[in-house]
């Protein structure tokens, strides 16, 4: 019976130590090593393995990050459990970067990047919080966990979703009826949707065209989600003002793609929301134990529902 | 009886427009306008004029910005009473400022834009925020504003002040004493003091000495108190990992000066908190009318605590 990580070897090393430690009886390969494949009862992975049919007594199958959107579900039987990975860390990680971005967008530190390439010392006017107002495509427990960090600096909170919500505080639209009426009142729109048919390349021409002029967006949902070209030009005709993204399609984006070098584009290598190694261990662990006892499994897809 | 605005144009004109309907009776001139001198009762102003001594009947020096310290006070007769800018924007800036600087330097946001020239998509480790120490260096009303901003995040946060102070949930150090001991328990050191004689030069090499190696810079108080040579030394030598500066000595920054494409450093132009001029002009306005109707002024100096 055992396990395989298949992962980056580094985070690999932090797994090997806690299973170790917390199921000695199960043993532990990491991607490359010789595996017989009949004895992988557990997988953990960010994608599904092109080989996955190999693995003919899987039982769970672990997603190493929040969603589960990228896995290829059409490869893998339908007696194999499904398991996002659920962890303090993403949540926590996702309240620093999404306050990070709408501070940075908000304050021009875009703008102010140029000016120090070109060795400018020159003042950007900046409204005030009241009057920048910071919009959800998306309000799960992601976007809300955000929203909390966010509410103490006075922005004008908004946020859309597919089904009615109620936050406190925030101003809910939902619905395809309410989508550009949510978009029309948007000068910093966050993007933190799974992606899934309905979402993909959400972010088009005619999204951008109705937020006011001068909105930034935020992108951390998935990459297909944004058309790019679309905002290159929204952003090269002046009426979007800047755009940070964590996260692109391809990824990683490759060397002389024209988002890299734009002078309002600011890109994170997908690290708004890292997997802690350490306690996805002990997540993975803790999983597995109830498996063993028969209990139900934490972050267990629903697969007719996709998340 | 005249005011005189001896600043920018544009905020100048914000102040002229409230002066007229808020105080008719006074009029209003701005630098370079014809003025007789000794009709000139109050005068706001960044720097002290150098020819403030031709304003015989001045009665109130108001300062454009939240320090004093700008102002050569021996040129300052000792009847004219001083005041400094006490306006919320300033406190609501600040709190946005440190809040973006913090995360910043936290996220690796300096190793990110450098990656992004290069064109190269490569995550960097970062700690958990709880492994991350904040300290301030400075407790006043700004500093605390601030604090009130980072506490959801998690930081563990110290600070060091003069004399003794008790802020809920914020590792108080101070004194002489205390200050090495504050040093070397602090991984982002935010520098939020006024200058005085004290504080001149105060950010230097044996200070960066005492900080852990990988440790970082936020600097919002005066350009004066850092030795930028000994901040470039401490950050090439990798012992310090990155500084945020929004001050520099001298202000603007040169073009040509090494600070400006250092991949360590990251520059505002003096931006962390901005004077807005239609508030300050009401503060400025009620003041005035406070110091007429014979009642106390608000954020009045004392000449001998020189704050």
């Amino acid at each position: 019976m055992a396990f395989l990580f298949n992962s980056d070897a580094a985070r690999g090393a932090v797994f090997r130590r806690a299973f170790a430690s917390g199921l000695p009886d199960l043993q532990f390969f990491q991607a490359g090593e010789d595996v017989d494949p009949d004895k992988i009862r557990y997988l953990i992975s960010w994608v599904t393995p092109d080989d996955i049919a190999r693995y003919r007594n899987l039982e769970i199958l672990f997603s190493i990050g929040a969603g589960i959107d990228q896995f290829k579900l059409a490869s893998v039987p339908e007696h194999v459990k499904l398991v996002r990975m659920v962890e303090d860390n993403i949540i926590r990680m996702m309240q620093e970067y999404v306050a990070l971005g709408v501070l940075t967008l908000h304050r021009e530190a875009i703008a102010y990047r140029e000016h120090q390439k070109n060795e400018e010392w020159r003042e950007v006017a900046v409204p005030h919080a009241t009057a920048r107002r910071v919009g959800f495509l998306g309000l799960g427990m992601l976007a809300q966990a955000a929203i909390e960090r966010l509410k103490p600096f006075q922005f004008p909170l908004t946020g859309w979703s597919r089904r009615q919500k109620d936050i406190e505080a925030v101003g809910c639209f939902y619905g395809e009826d309410q989508f550009v009426s949510f978009l029309q009142q948007t000068d910093i729109l966050i993007c933190l949707l799974p992606l899934t048919d309905e979402t993909r390349g959400i972010l088009n021409a005619p999204l951008f065209d109705h937020l006011p002029n001068g909105a930034r967006l935020l992108h951390v949902g998935r990459g297909p989600q944004l058309d790019q070209a679309a905002l290159i030009e929204a952003l090269d005709s002046g009426h979007l003002a800047g755009a940070m993204l964590d996260v692109t399609d391809p990824e990683p984006l490759p060397a002389g793609h024209p988002l890299w070098l734009h002078p309002k584009v600011l890109i994170t290598p997908h690290i708004a929301s890292v997997t802690q190694p350490e306690t996805a261990a002990k997540f993975v662990i803790d999983n597995i134990e109830r498996h063993r006892a028969g209990k139900k499994l934490i972050g267990l897809i629903d697969r007719k529902l996709g998340y």
